[in-house]
């Protein structure tokens, strides 16, 4: 999987990176009155309070004197800019891109080439010229065709209107759109992020050493990738299998189909490497596998909220309503997953909590409209919990029946006693535990119950898989990990 | 398939159901002061202006004489009731059902069991009563452990918060939790419902039967159904035979894995049959199949708003991003799917009108910012369905980006203008399209704008799905009914 074209720089040392995520001093080459462009990194680091609360920007461009009321360089090499600058930022054409670079070399410490148009979009000569230079400079480069840093802690950013989801998570993606889309996924859900890098086509900054850095990194518990084409897929799959023990990476890979593969050369100028070998290679390395967007971003809600590894595959499932048990065991049997017999001192539990009409107390458990009583859903979510012939619980809980609850029970907020006698459960367990919302109505006003639901459980250190099906697929996934750490991922072939 | 269980009543002549559900009367058997029972049916006829719109109710109740300010009479067979009576909902407890029942003889054209408590509660010898008295009466029976009835146009109703969703698609459901997901998820999108059964054991009226008078009901175009356990399998299945070259069923079967199974019978009382053999007679059938809530939704959704069935399975993708031009590619190919070349004329078009800056002109074809130009992105949709190397068309539009564009562009409303302009080309062509709209954030926000968004693309007769993974699986259960309505179910073997 070794790409002949990759660059082969010395990795620095991990530590050194930290310059790249807290940069000092920031240079913006290509700056204009055009606000797509280089201008849009100004607007989003004044935007975010980094000018200035964490640093200076400097504004480069030979053809203009002033832009927001701040003075413009002609270049890099104006002695009116500080040496060394922590990171610029370089969006010019792509023609002019190995000459600006020049320019960085000992100038500057850490470059993102903004600037696409290499080998994705066919320009050969550029692409080898821009790699030669990219070998002779001292400056360390992410991208091209990269959107580059955002850190929520120390205030770089890439859009004005993106709110600092801080948190523990950091992030590689090798496409703008997706690292965009993660981040405006789960940050408003309250998992927030470290470390986030559009590193586009990485002709010099590897994700390899990228990972090696987050894993050194005492703020990162979790990695998240979504990559496309690796230079260096060996070196990378060694260094991950290092990381896995000590922090969980949940990659999302591009380019699985013939045509798929295809595709990431347009889009990010390298050859996917065959799913197949993907696939192994990630389970002999413990990496956590997605195969499209959502299972990706619930994986990894899964992994910050509740990083929980299952001892077997036998799940317990409550709801309230016949179909829905019929539907998760229809779908997790499927999956391979066990719905295991209770152990009878669980169902004898049960059935002295709650009525014997319109409930089952067997696995699936159907508690009807009385589970949503916040104290006799507790007792029941323990002694379901505490079974010994149970690995996984899975439970629904509709925000749209909370209302109605209360005033019957005359409880001012039955759905906050839940999700606060949840997490006393959550506390108290290992076992992985999954919500499902069931989304009963399609309408702003469910939508928003479901949505601060789900922030409150998150909370709470419970995961909420709004799409059913995702979760025996994120079961198996954190199945394989155990096994991965356990050293028995040979002896049972579940992917 | 056949239960020994199953009752022979004559099947009635299908027009005769009109009465069911268009009801000039309504009896309330058990209306009390509790308002969970049967007193819920009558806040939800006063609350849909059934009354005093559409008919007359009548509580029923020996214990009290008023409620709610209208007389409550001891029996069905008070002289004050008038006979025959419509439809009668008996919502008292399970014992005393057959004894009600038999006053309803001669007295009552249709009743609604609502009380469950029988062979799904493991009472054999109450469900044996229920069985004899149900065959001896001439009154027909929906249910027991059932809600009933609902149709907008005649208003009548089970919940009084419900808004009435008219519309053409008439749904019977083994679950009232499942009959409320479809109503209320489809509903607000423009979705209706004509008439709706909650019809739990089906010990009397059976699937067969109503699908019968679906099939002759004008105002039905099409019938969804979710099922548990169908006593009388093999004539369901030759009944749908012959529906289904006329109108299209959407079949959701529940109760599919071994475990699954056995749910159902604490759920409904009946045996699901073997999964894998209905599988294949729904394939034999034309039945349109799912096998979870989300993609029945989606199906169904696919079905009421553009019935296009696909003359191939070469799928032509548009997207802005590489990114998820990747994602969708992957998937599709997975699916057995092909992504085809453009005819060569095609990709000129496309290099015509669009800049060769980050986009990508060939199948997954990647139009970037330039494509949420409303004009462009016409003139681009309209090549493409055009190739003739397509059969269908998969594109996002991201309702988040359309506000940026206006301003941009300095166009009032982008998202209107591609929304008519999308109109315009639905209806051009017979192809089918499908629109995804990628979820770029996840808050109140950004869920009503998708939620507009998908209002007004329904309207212009394109469906939206939003899980992605979700389209393949649509595509490929429409393939299906084209090869049965061809008559070439047999020559490839795709489920």
């Amino acid at each position: 999987m070794d790409s002949p074209l990759s660059i082969s720089k010395t990795i620095v040392e991990p530590e050194s990176f930290h310059t790249l995520f807290y940069p000092k001093s920031i240079a913006i080459i290509g700056a204009s009155k055009n606000l797509i462009g280089g201008s849009k990194y100004y607007i989003a680091l004044k935007s975010s309070r980094y000018i200035p609360d964490k640093g200076k920007v400097y504004l480069i461009n030979p053809k203009i004197d002033t832009l927001f009321g701040e003075p413009v360089y002609p270049s890099i090499l104006d002695p009116k800019v500080p040496k060394p600058i922590d990171l610029a930022i370089i969006a010019v054409s792509a023609a002019i891109v190995p000459k600006i670079l020049l320019e960085c070399h000992t100038n500057v410490k850490f470059a993102v080439i903004y600037a696409s148009g290499f080998g994705e979009a066919g320009n050969e000569e550029l692409d080898r010229n821009l790699k030669e230079v990219i070998a002779q400079i001292d400056t360390r480069v992410i991208g091209p065709n990269g959107l580059g840093i955002l850190n929520p802690y120390s205030k770089v950013q890439i859009y004005p209107d993106w709110a600092p989801y801080k948190g523990n998570l950091s992030y590689i993606a090798q496409s703008g759109g997706t690292m965009a889309r993660l981040y405006l996924c789960l940050g408003p859900l309250g998992i927030g992020f470290h470390n986030v890098v559009s590193i586009g086509n990485a002709y010099d900054i590897s994700i390899a050493e990228l990972i090696s850095y987050f894993n050194k990194d005492s703020r990162t518990k979790t990695i998240a990738l979504y990559l496309e084409s690796v230079p260096n897929g060996r070196e990378f799959m060694q260094i991950a299998r290092k990381i896995t023990p000590n922090k969980p990476i949940v990659l999302w890979k591009g380019g699985q189909s013939e045509r798929g593969i295809t595709a990431t050369f347009s889009h990010t100028g390298g050859m996917a490497g065959r799913y197949d070998v993907w696939k192994a290679m990630c389970k002999q390395s413990g990496i956590i596998l997605a195969d499209h967007f959502e299972l990706f971003q619930d994986l990894v809600q899964t992994i910050c909220v509740r990083p929980s590894l299952p001892n077997g595959l036998r799940v317990a499932i409550l709801v309230a309503g016949g179909g829905i048990g019929v539907e998760f065991t229809d779908t997790f049997e499927k999956f391979g997953l066990e719905i295991p017999d209770f152990d009878p001192e669980t169902v004898q539990t049960l059935s002295e909590i709650f009525p014997h009409v319109n409930t089952n107390f067997k696995n699936p458990v159907d508690l009807g409209e009385w589970g949503y009583n916040p104290v006799l859903f507790e007792k029941a979510l323990d002694a379901v919990v505490k079974d010994k012939n149970v690995d996984i619980v899975v439970f629904v809980r509709e925000p749209e029946r909370f209302r109605i609850i209360s005033e019957l029970l005359n409880i001012p907020d039955a759905q906050k006693e839940t999700i606060d006698s949840l997490a006393r459960i959550a506390k108290k367990t290992e076992k992985p535990l999954f919500c499902n919302p069931s989304m009963n109505k399609d309408d702003t006003e469910s939508y928003k119950l479901r949505h601060e639901f789900q922030i409150a459980m998150i909370k709470a250190g419970i995961p909420v898989i709004n799409y059913m099906l995702n979760i025996p697929k994120i079961i198996l996934q954190l199945w394989n990990y155990r096994k991965f750490l356990k050293h028995e991922i040979f002896d049972k072939n579940i992917t």
